[in-house]
């Protein structure tokens, strides 16, 4: 059985002494493949299992450092039991950060624990002295002077204890020789070699706060006017601004500012062809005087943006732009890089259809083009020029119809320069491509909120959100409706229905949007029966809308702003919980910040058209509440005071009069008497 | 925005063209990491998430392969909605398999998903051109003859008829583009330009059936003679053959058979110094005589051992030996590699221990030596020795007290040559440490079975057993008392547990094993009152066993594993489903074939000393029972048959009769009422 040396060289293992293992590193994106995303000044909580065979001790370390190419930090990890370790460290910078994990059997760990239960002097005394050899290994590993020295120092007495002609007593020999202080010292200077580390380097995309919660109002500024015989402009945005901070919205948001498509131009309410000074979509993105870096004549000059953004954010208000990749007919673009869209057979150029429908107005860009790489960097460029000029949200349209490795390339290149910029991915499609270009970067993503309507609809699809791994990448933001979808609800629910749905769309997630004047002015007629799109839509026409009106919801909505801002519960989608309540009409659920110092219970009517009433459940072990104690539930919308006594109270609410509760749980009343009515 | 050379270089992408994503496959063992098991004629049925952005048709491939350096083969996956693909492939050879998934942007299949929707005459003619130029493209990557010419006379029969003066109908054009005939051929030749491999490559470890299924005897063959005074032999083993076979056990397993080390030598009851005769524990390996490559002159020669494999296999009966691989004080390797021990302080060797206990008679070796690899070779050499004396079943003693790096090795390395060599892993140690040597490569697992007696617990430990990615791997092995455990349990639960505990064993597990005769003999006294040891244990001592006993339980584990033969759906792990029954003290669960031909319901009264009744709820959608049907439940071990109706019926055991049943589900009674009585 002796090895000959050709035996021993293929033994392909590079170094048999390492002896523990490390798996199920957390969070982690497809085994480290994507990036997590976390906001500036996040804890990211980082757990894996570490063990290796046998009875010896295990000592790891999540690793973090701010970039590829700062050095590692090294943090220990503290044992949750089971082989499992935990350990934290904070984002402070923007960026991409990396993390991993660090374990090996520490020599000195696993001396320590067996001497600490040992009986018999004599193999008290043989210990100490492996003891105090692991130790002066230790000195060895410290600089000389400083630590290396007392390490020696301890070496040494222990040794000397342990030679003293067996003199030394086992308590002596116990005392210095379990001596905490200079343990942990010891223990800052381990024994790495045989130590191992993760397969995988693992990421933390770092974005700013508003990438975590934002709510968005989308504006048309066409329709800035106020008169539909003048096209609104920039500066008659300007007017705008007050009345869209007073609804406490953070994001103003844009459709395409640039030249609009003259060949094929859609007319009012889709029309096919369009008529004499139709102002067409948008979308149909460029035109002989410019395409992607130009801005559309009628809305004014660079310098108007520029002003705009200046005075939106003296109203608290950050521009977001709409990038929407594809081009009309008379695109610079298609003269300037035919390569770059697909032929028919007929020589002609490929438009955007999916039979039998045709969208002519719309030329998509063809990304198996040989060309592609000066494609993706002109791409990149559109989103890099409007960068330059100061804008850092970037609203991105459609993006499921590019390529997603151009996602992935386009979203890291663009933050290398401004890590400070969002995107959020305008995705309604399957839910793989959803959840795909996610994990490609966007900081914040569409959902399918927009058609889930029930109580069993919404409460599995936000607990769905809420699972890992999806909740470590897809930050969902709701919209309840948006230029192409008036949703059936809202085209037949009235007034209750437009106040639920928002209510659900601002407290159930961090991020959320409106498409206004529209939604709080009660826009509700749709252009064709059992369709989504609106009539009259400023997809293809000038509106003017009348924020003054009576009936608007624009209060309604400044409230539930003031909600958000005023409880962290609901400025992030961590501490969502659904409440049992035993009627099928209405939902219930609970948000806490994970201390549960801000704990808010929404209750909607789902139901546009009766009162609707229940008992709630609370699960008090989750929310801290002990037995049958008392507490205050303060509605916001109602502004009244509910006492509320242990886990099961009844709730009603009226449509007529508001369709929500959103209630801030406060306990620790000290007249708990003053509040003994019920609404 | 025009992009420069160096910046184009820069992008860093390989080819932005390859548009389509692979996510999630499945089975996986840590993203590939390890190896998943199957047994030889398995299906390895393979899922992933395929797709791409838009709405071009994806098409995707399992790829397998025989070992790492066959050719691989595909097969077409076949989409289970919300682009979850999946496909199997046979594995009909022992040995390493791989696997992974290739997938592409198909734009033949693109194309005649369009065509088929497109409705305009003009249309339709431009589109056929399009698709002539694609099967033309399949035709020139076909061979020239053959396909390659069927494939161009079709790409040239549909751009004539669309090129013919514009005179082909639409029906025509349809129907030559659509046959299905020819676009099956052109899909045998698809456009991989820009396909995409998952990036791991999968593995699947193929054992034989034995792997899967198998029932153990533990049997010391230092007992074998019937006499106390007399050392057993190999030829004295023969003698139990008829007997083990009788009971159905398939494996015959002795513990260690080599030399046993005389220092320090263990006596009777594990008495810390032997008495002159005691024979010590086969544990403790090695003497002067030889190593782990000798066998004990007491128990017979090379030659007896040969002629015992050739026996047993008349008896259908394999032998396994057990291999432990640490050495007693008097071991050769002691003088031969002093590396490979740990010195302690003093110079001496460093014995197992665990302070403050000590186990003085066995050194184990050191994985952290610098001679590791010599080592190694060593180690994997007692394999190799028996392996080549035709031993295919090797029971691993205390493995996780060994390097994980060794095991992967040794295992590979050992099945590259005797892919029938079949492991079992006894390590009763913490669960992390358990499922990481079964993901090594060990072919079945010890497990806490034997510690885990009442309904929640087996309930909860078989669930979590079933799940995945576990049952990938890790491939159970219950044992209701081996040489080392006589649980509490069979301490005071008289004959009835040691009857419950088996056919728990029998039927929750494809695999199990007692140690026996202890066990059909109803051995049941303890060492110590608290303590798991045999009193008298064979460990260090012969006994004598007499196996006519008349209240020996080997007919009923003869029952036992006559029915683990006759129903498939006990000789798999897949299948397993806990059925309700109300009352505490009872445990119910069925285990079906994936075809549901074969379904056994087994009911175990786990109160050893009162009758114990309880309403079952069998699962009526699962088992494929239609709503209020009657069928016959045969009970094998009372022989009585009873008549069930619908998805709710009474059952009562008689722990002094039998506290199990194990009953097979009849369907399609032909005359039902034959059967209408209750036991």
């Amino acid at each position: 059985m002796t090895a000959a040396g050709a035996e021993v060289r293929a033994i392909g293992v590079a170094d048999g002494r390492v002896r523990v293992a490390i798996e199920n590193v957390a969070p982690a994106v497809d085994g480290g493949r994507f990036a997590i995303k976390r906001v500036m000044g996040d804890a990211v909580v980082v757990e894996a299992d570490c063990f290796t065979d046998g009875h010896d001790i295990v000592a790891c370390q999540l690793l973090s450092r701010r970039a590829a190419d700062a050095p590692w930090l090294a943090t220990t990890m503290t044992p949750l039991g089971n082989d499992r370790w935990r350990a934290s460290f904070v984002v402070d910078a923007l960026g991409e950060w990396q993390y991993t994990v660090r374990a090996w059997v520490d020599p000195f760990l696993s001396w320590r624990h067996d001497f600490a239960r040992r009986i018999e002097a004599d193999d008290l005394r043989i210990a100490a002295l492996s003891g105090a050899a692991l130790i002066e290994q230790a000195a060895q590993r410290a600089a000389p002077a400083g630590e290396g020295e007392l390490l020696h120092g301890w070496s040494n007495e222990l040794a000397q204890a342990a030679n003293d002609a067996r003199g030394a007593a086992a308590g002596v020999l116990r005392r210095i020789g379990l001596d905490e202080a200079r343990a942990a010292i010891a223990m800052r200077h381990p024994d790495l070699r045989h130590a191992l580390t993760a397969d995988a380097v693992y990421r933390v995309t770092v974005e700013r706060e508003r990438a975590r919660c934002s709510a968005w109002y989308e504006f048309f500024p066409r329709s800035a006017s106020g008169d539909v015989t003048r096209h609104g402009t920039f500066a008659d945005c300007e007017a705008w601004l007050p009345y869209v901070q007073r609804m406490g919205f953070d994001v103003l948001y844009f459709p395409p500012i640039h030249p609009i498509g003259r060949a094929r131009r859609k007319g009012r309410n889709n029309a096919l062809d369009a008529a004499a000074g139709d102002v067409g979509s948008p979308w149909a993105v460029g035109a002989a005087e410019g395409g992607h870096d130009a801005i559309l004549s009628d809305l004014g000059t660079l310098d108007d943006l520029h002003r705009l953004i200046r005075r939106a954010a003296e109203h608290g208000l950050e521009l977001a732009l709409d990038i929407a990749l594809q081009c009309a007919p008379d695109h610079p673009w298609l003269n300037a890089h035919p390569a770059w869209f697909r032929k028919r057979a007929d020589g002609s150029v490929q438009y955007a259809e999916n039979p039998p429908k045709k969208y002519q107005d719309i030329y998509p860009l063809d990304f198996e083009t040989e060309d592609w790489r000066a494609m993706w960097l002109a791409l990149a460029g559109v989103f890099e020029y409007w960068a330059g000029h100061g804008v850092r949200i970037f609203r991105v349209d459609n993006p499921h119809t590019k390529a997603f490795a151009f996602w992935e390339w386009v979203i890291a290149r663009l933050r290398a320069s401004w890590p400070d910029a969002i995107f959020l991915c305008e995705a309604f499609t399957r839910p793989r491509v959803m959840h795909r270009l996610a994990k490609l970067g966007f900081s914040q993503s569409y959902t399918y909120f927009t058609w889930r309507n029930s109580k069993h609809e919404l409460t599995q699809y936000f607990t769905e959100l809420g699972r890992a791994p999806g909740r470590e990448y897809f930050r969902p933001n709701a919209w309840p409706n948006t230029p192409d979808i008036l949703p059936a609800a809202l085209q037949f629910g009235g007034r209750p229905m437009f106040m639920a749905r928002v209510a659900l769309a601002a407290t159930l997630c961090a991020n959320f949007g409106i498409y206004g004047p529209a939604f709080e002015l009660l826009e509700h007629a749709a252009l064709r029966e059992g369709g989504e799109e609106y009539l009259d839509s400023e997809k293809f026409e000038l509106r003017a809308w009348d924020r003054e009106r009576a009936d608007s919801l624009a209060g309604f909505i400044a409230l539930l702003n003031r909600l958000r801002r005023e409880n962290p519960a609901l400025q992030s989608d961590a501490g969502l919980r659904f409440l049992d309540i035993d009627n099928e009409q209405m939902i219930a659920y609970a948000k806490a910040t994970a201390d549960l110092t801000n704990i808010v219970v929404c209750v909607v009517n789902l139901d546009p058209h009766h009162v609707q009433s229940g008992w709630l459940t609370l699960d008090a072990a989750a929310l801290g509440l002990a037995g049958e104690q008392s507490y205050q539930m303060a509605d916001a919308i109602s502004g009244a005071h509910f006492l509320w006594h242990g886990e099961r109270n009844f709730v009603s609410l009226d449509p007529r009069r508001s369709p929500v509760h959103v209630m801030r749980m406060r306990r620790h009343l000290k007249r708990e008497h003053d509040f003994d009515y019920f609404a």
